[in-house]
C-alpha cells in the first residue's frame, strides 16, 4: 500500500501531489487523502523562502494599518498588487462598515491628589516603528463617549462571576467606574457587565501577574508587557458577528443598514490602560481587601473599593462611522471543479504595526499563494480553485470576512470546500489547531510531513503529538474546539464550512494589541529566522493542494460520531456538575442516552462507508459521476448541522455544532444549543434541543444513504 | 447504653467522669473511654474563663523571653509560682545547653551603589511592645559568624530542588551570598544546602506573595506580615533533637557534654530580613530571569543571578554558649496509679513577646491546670497523675522537653501514657490535630464535647469533619500526621509515647517568629474573646481527665492496623513513581504485600479484642489484676515500634511508625525507614527494613496475645 506514482505532467492530474500511499500516521482510517510523492512535498516546502517572509513582514507591518485608516488602503492595495504580479484571479471585495475611531481620552485622579494618567505607549528607542505618528492613543473600540468622575471599585477580571461576587458581597457598582484587569474573558464582556452593573465607565488594565512581571522580563529586554503597554481591542459584544448594522446582509455602499441606535453598542466610556497608570489607582484604594483569587501582581494588597476619598476621571470621546475598507482575495482558478474553492486566508488589519497579529499570519498566506502560484504555471492548475484572503477590519467585530460570507450564502454553504484561519498564526513553531472533525485527520497527515523546525527527524506532528494526545483517540494528536474571535466565525457559523484554526506557539511573551506589535518585538520574541512562518505557510501550502486536487474530496466522514459523542459526555457532566439531575435524572439520562445511541449508530455506518470512500478515492478507474457525486455529499456532510432557526437567542449563529461561549466570547461552546438548555437548568429546552441534534444525526444519516447509493 | 451514673464523691471513682455510654461519633469501636455524663464536662469546660486566659496571657507574654536571657528566667519563675499557687507539685528541671545569641550583624549593598539595608523591625505606634528594649534584630540562631562580600544568586525556598535546578542551570554558588525565600521546607535546610553548595552566606527573606500582600493587609491595618516583619528561627539541622551538645544525654550542669567542634551546625553567616530590604538587593539583580514557579511577589521579574555589579555584604558575629534554662512541670499526682502520668504542655520561650508562638498554646495548658487542680481540690485526686509542663527553649532545638525524655527514658517509655502538645495552639476555633492511631479516637470523641465556637448546636467536631473525613476512616474527622518541628518529637522518637499535636487555626494572617508576634496583634488577628484558647483549654482538659481516670486506659488498639495499611500504600505509590518498580517489581510488590498481609491480619485481631478490652473496661466488677495487667499491655502497644538501632543514618530516632522528613524538617515521614529504602531506591534496604516492620507486628501480635491472656 505505498505505491508511488510516476510523475505526470498532465494539469488534470495533480495527481503529482496525491499519490495512492497511506497516511502518514498508523491508523489506516486516517489514510484520507493519498499521501503525496514525499519529494513532491519536500520540493513544495522547500520552495518556501525566510526572505520572502521577511519581505512580505516588511511590506504590511512597516506602518500602522488600522481598519478605516490610509494605512489599510496602503495594505489593501500592496495585497491587490501582490496578488496579480503572481498572476491570481483577484477579488477586492468592498466593505462599507460602522465602525470607530478615538477622538480624545483623558484618565485622571482628581483627588485626594491629582494626578495625570498616561493612555499611550511611549516611544522606544531602539525600535523606531514604535515613534510612527499613526500610532494611537490607548483605546477600546465602540466606547460609549462620556466624561464622568466617580469612585473606583476593582472587579478582577470583570466576569460574569466576578460581578456576582461581588454582589454577594454587597459591593454597588451604580455610578462607580470600574476597574478590571484584561484576561479570563473577551474585554468587550468586561464592558458589557460592568455597564449591566450599573457602572458609570470602565478601565481595563494589564496586570503584571498576567502579561508582566509574573510572566518574564519585559519589553525590550525581554518580550512581556511592560509597565506602559496597553492592550487595545473592541468590546462590541453583539449576537452576531460582522457589521453591527447589518447582520445576514451584505455591508456595502447603498446596503440597508440599521439604525444605530437600535443597536446594543456599550454607553459607557471604557479605557484600557498598563499597569502602571492602573497602580496609581489601585495603589490609593481604601476599602475591604480582597479575597485570594483577586489579587494581582502589583506591589499591594489589593481592595475591593477605592472609597469616597479617591476620585477618579475618565473622559472618552470616540466617533462611529462608516469606514471604507476591502476584502482582497487571489485566487487560482481549478480546472476541472472551478467553482468549488479552498479557501485560505488571515485579516489584514491591525491596531497598529500588527507585526505579530495578524501579519504574522498574513503573510504565510502570501507566501502560500506564491509557491502554489508558481506551481500551477509551471504544472497547471489544481481541479479545484484554491484562494487566498486578506480580511478587512477582523479587530473591530470580524467584519470583513463575515460581510464576505453574508455577501453570498451559497457560496459559502455549497462552494467552499474548506477554510484554513491563520490570524497571527506564526507566533512560534509547536504547531496545533482548533479543527471541525472532518478536518481533522487532514490536518494531522499534513503536520506529519511538516519538518519540526530546530529537529533532525522529528515531524510536527510527532513534537504536537508528545504535548498530548486527543481525548480518546491516541492517534491524534490533541485539536482544540474552535471557538469565537477570529474570521472561521462566519464560515462556520452561517456557512457550515469545515474549519481550521492553523496555529505555531510555543515562543513566550507578548505584545497583542499594543503599539510594541512590531517586527523588532517579532523578530526578538518568535525569531528573525522566520521557521514559525516557514512551517505555518508549509502547512497551509499542502493543506490548500491537497484540498484542491484530490479527486475524492479528504473530508473525513469517521471523526463527527466520536466528537459529538465526547461532547455530550462533556455535556451530561455539566448537567451533573450544575445538578441539573438532581431534580429529574430519569428523562434527562434518557434523553442524552438517545442522542448518544444515535451518534453511536451513525459512527459504525460512518467507519464502515468510510472505508468505501477511500477506496473509490484511490481507484484510478472512478467514474465522473460516482466522484461528483461522492464530492457533492461530502461538501454537503458538514452542513447537516446548519438549523435556519439558529441557537436560542442567538438565530444568527445557525450551527448546532459550535458556537463562541455567550459569555466569555473566545472559547467554545459545543453542541451550543445543548449546551444553553443544561446552562440555563431548562430541561424543557432540553428535550427540544435533544429532538434538533437527532434531526442533524438523522441529516448526517441521509448523507450516509447517498454516498452508499453513490458506491454501488 | 447510654447509662448514666449517678455522680459518686469517691477520689478513686473519679469516674464521674466517665460514664458507660457508648461514644459522640457512630463507630461502637470508637467508644473507648466511657463518655462522661454531659453536665460533668460540661461543668469543666464551663470553669475556663476568657479572663483568666487573658491573665496567663499578660503574665507570660508582656516581655520578650528568648531561652537565656532574664526574660527568660522571669517566665520560668512565673510558672514555678503559677504552679504552686495552684497547689501542684512542681519540678523546676534546670537545663544546660548550647546555644546562641546574636552579637551584631550588618547587611549592605556595596556595589554599584551602597545602600545599607534594614534588619531589625521598626517600632510601632500602636503597640507598646514591640518598643520594647529586650526585642532583638532579625536573626538566625547557630548562624556561623563572618564577613562576606560577594555576588548574589537567588535560590527560591532553598530547598533540594531548588539548588538541584541552579546546578542544572549552571549557575554556581560557589563564593556567592545565596538569596532565598521562606516558605517550602524547614529553614535550617535552606543554611545547609546552600553551605554545601558553595555558598559564602545566605540571606533569607519573608516574600510578600507567600505572607505579605499575596495573602491579604499588612498589620497593623491587616494581620499579614508587613514589608519588614522578620521571621527569626534556629537553623540547626542534627540528625537528633534536643541539646547539640548531648544527644540521648541529659544537657545538664556537670554533664559530659560533645567539643562543639564535632558537631555540624553552619559555618556560613544567614541572615533573615523582611521584604523590604530584599527588594533592594532583589531589584538590582541583572541576571537570567527565573523560570515561572521561582517568581515572588516583589514588583519586577526576578533573576538567577546578581552579575558582577552587584556586590552584596553580609556580616554575622553570633556568640555561641551554654545557657541556664529549665523545664517547668506541675503535676497532679494520682491516687491509684501515681507513677503513670498524662502530659500536657507547651514550650514557654519566645524569639520575642511570643503571644502567638508558643504563648497561645501555654495559657491553655495553665488554664487547664487552674481547672484540674481546682476539680481536684473538690473531689480529690484522679487515679493517675497529670502533668503540665511549660518547655524550655524549643526554639532552639526542642531543647528543653528532649532533655527531660532524655533524663529519664524509663519513664518517657513506662509511664507517660500519652502526650498533648499545645505549641502556639489557639491560632483559631477551627480544631484539628496529628494524633497517634492509639490517640484519634479518643481525640475525636473529646472534639464531639467541645461546642464550637460561635456556633450553635455544632460541636468542634463537626466543624472539623466537615472540613473533610479521614483517609479511608469516614467516622473520624482528617488527623494529620506527626512530623517535626516541636515537643512531641523526644516522646515519639525516643518514648514510643502515644503523642497528639492539638490546634486551633482557621485565622488568617502571621507573625510567626517576628518581633510584632504580641497581645496586639493576637488579639486582633486571632480574637480578644479568647474562644480560640478556651477551646483548646477545654480539649485538654477532658483530654487529661479521661487519661487520667479511665480504669481501662482508652488507648485504641484498633486504629494501628488501617493506619499501617495507607501508609503501606503510601510508599507502594510513592516507590512507583520513582520507578522502584520498573525494575523490580516482583520482589517488591511481594514484600509490601507481605508487610501489608501482616498488618491485615493483626488488624483483625485487634478489632476483636478491642470489643473484650472495652468490655473489661465497662465492667464495674474488673478485678484489680485484669485491669493492671491490661494497662500494662495497652501502655506498651505503642513501645512496640521502638527499635534500638534506630533510623538508618538517624539512630536517635528509634521509633518505626514516624519521623520528621530528613530533608525538609516540618513535614513527617511515615514508616520512615521504609521511606528512606524508598527514596534511595534501595531495594536490598527495603528488604530489610520490612523485616524490621515485620518484627514490630510480631511484637504487637505479642501485645493481643498479652491483652487475650489477661481477659481470660
Amino acid at each position: 500500500m505505498h505505491n508511488k506514482h510516476t510523475r505526470c505532467a498532465r494539469p488534470s492530474q495533480l495527481g503529482i501531489l496525491i499519490g495512492l500511499a497511506v497516511g502518514t500516521f498508523g491508523s489506516p482510517s486516517a489514510a484520507l487523502s493519498q499521501a503525496p510523492e514525499p519529494t513532491r512535498s519536500q520540493a513544495l516546502l522547500g520552495a518556501v523562502e525566510a526572505e520572502s517572509l521577511e519581505r512580505w513582514h516588511d511590506l504590511v507591518a512597516e506602518r500602522p494599518h488600522m481598519a478605516g485608516t490610509p494605512g489599510d488602503l496602503a495594505v489593501i492595495q500592496h495585497l491587490v498588487e501582490s496578488f496579480e504580479a503572481m498572476g491570481l484571479e483577484v477579488e477586492r471585495h468592498p466593505v462599507r462598515t460602522w465602525i470607530a475611531k478615538p477622538v480624545s481620552a483623558r484618565l485622571a485622579i482628581a483627588a485626594p491628589t491629582p494626578i495625570e494618567l498616561s493612555i499611550q505607549e511611549p516611544a522606544l528607542d531602539n525600535d523606531p516603528d514604535t515613534s510612527d505618528p499613526a500610532l494611537l492613543i490607548g483605546w477600546n473600540a465602540y466606547s460609549g463617549s462620556g466624561a464622568v468622575e466617580a469612585e473606583v471599585v476593582y472587579a478582577n477580571y470583570g466576569r460574569l462571576e466576578d460581578f456576582e461576587k461581588l454582589l454577594e458581597l454587597g459591593v454597588d457598582c451604580t455610578g462607580k467606574i470600574i476597574i478590571a484587569r484584561y484576561g479570563g474573558n473577551f474585554r468587550g464582556y468586561k464592558a458589557k457587565f460592568a455597564e449591566a452593573a450599573g457602572a458609570a465607565g470602565l478601565i481595563i488594565y494589564t496586570d503584571p501577574a498576567d502579561s508582566g512581571w509574573g510572566k518574564g522580563l519585559s519589553w525590550p529586554e525581554g518580550v512581556w508587557s511592560g509597565e506602559e503597554s496597553i492592550q487595545r481591542g473592541s468590546i462590541m459584544t453583539l449576537p452576531y458577528a460582522g457589521d453591527p448594522l447589518s447582520p445576514m446582509v451584505e455591508a456595502k455602499p447603498g446596503a440597508e443598514f440599521l439604525d444605530p441606535g437600535s443597536v446594543e453598542l456599550p454607553n459607557i466610556p471604557v479605557q484600557p490602560i498598563g499597569w502602571a497608570s492602573a497602580a496609581q489607582i489601585l495603589s490609593r484604594m481604601g476599602g475591604e481587601s480582597v479575597s485570594g483569587n483577586w489579587q494581582g501582581g502589583l506591589p499591594f494588597r489589593y481592595r475591593l473599593e477605592g472609597g469616597p476619598e479617591l476620585r477618579v476621571q475618565l473622559e472618552v470621546v470616540q466617533e462611529r462611522f462608516f469606514a471604507d475598507t476591502a476584502n482582497v482575495i487571489g485566487i487560482l482558478r481549478g480546472s476541472e471543479e472551478p467553482e468549488r474553492m479552498v479557501l485560505v486566508g488571515s485579516h489584514h488589519d491591525a491596531w497598529g504595526c500588527g507585526a505579530s497579529d495578524p501579519t504574522s499570519g498574513l503573510i504565510t498566506v502570501l507566501e502560500a499563494a506564491r509557491i502554489l502560484s508558481q506551481e500551477v504555471r509551471a504544472q497547471g492548475p489544481f481541479r479545484r480553485s484554491i484562494a487566498f484572503a486578506g480580511w478587512g477590519a477582523e479587530e473591530f467585530g470580524i467584519i470583513g470576512s463575515t460581510e464576505w460570507v453574508e455577501a453570498d450564502l451559497d457560496r459559502a454553504r455549497h462552494k467552499i470546500v474548506a477554510y484554513m484561519n491563520l490570524d497571527g498564526a506564526a507566533g512560534g513553531v509547536q504547531l496545533s489547531a482548533s479543527a471541525s472533525p472532518s478536518l481533522q485527520s487532514l490536518i494531522a497527515e499534513i503536520a506529519g510531513e511538516l519538518p519540526q523546525p530546530g529537529s533532525n527527524n522529528e515531524s510536527a506532528l510527532d513534537n504536537w503529538r508528545a504535548r498530548g494526545t486527543h481525548p480518546g483517540f491516541d492517534a491524534l494528536p490533541r485539536f482544540g474546539d474552535l471557538g469565537g474571535g477570529s474570521d472561521h466565525v462566519g464560515f462556520l457559523a452561517l456557512g457550515g464550512v469545515p474549519c481550521v484554526g492553523f496555529n505555531g506557539g510555543g515562543s513566550p511573551g507578548t505584545a497583542y494589541h499594543t503599539n510594541y506589535d512590531t517586527r523588532a518585538w517579532y523578530r526578538s520574541a518568535v525569531g528573525s529566522d522566520y521557521a514559525a512562518a516557514k512551517l505555518i505557510a508549509g502547512g497551509a501550502i499542502l493543506f490548500a493542494a491537497r484540498l484542491a486536487d484530490a479527486a475524492v474530496l479528504p473530508l473525513d466522514i469517521e471523526r463527527t460520531a466520536p466528537e459529538v459523542l465526547r461532547h455530550l459526555r462533556n455535556l451530561t457532566r455539566r448537567g451533573r456538575a450544575l445538578g441539573l439531575f438532581k431534580e429529574s435524572e430519569r428523562p434527562i439520562d434518557l434523553g442524552l442516552a438517545r442522542a448518544e445511541a444515535a451518534a453511536l449508530q451513525y459512527g459504525e455506518r460512518a467507519t464502515e462507508l468510510a472505508q468505501r470512500v477511500r477506496a473509490a478515492g484511490q481507484d484510478p478507474e472512478l467514474d465522473a459521476t460516482t466522484r461528483e457525486s461522492l464530492n457533492e455529499t461530502l461538501m454537503q456532510l458538514d452542513r447537516a448541522w446548519l438549523a435556519a432557526e439558529g441557537l436560542p437567542d442567538r438565530p444568527w449563529f445557525q450551527n448546532l455544532f459550535a458556537a463562541p461561549d455567550e459569555s466569555s466570547g473566545y472559547s467554545s461552546w459545543m453542541l451550543p444549543a445543548l449546551r444553553r438548555a443544561i446552562e440555563d437548568l431548562d430541561v424543557r429546552a432540553l428535550a427540544r434541543e435533544e429532538t434538533r441534534l437527532l434531526t442533524v444525526i438523522a441529516r448526517l444519516n441521509q448523507g450516509l444513504d447517498e454516498l452508499d447509493r453513490a458506491l454501488q
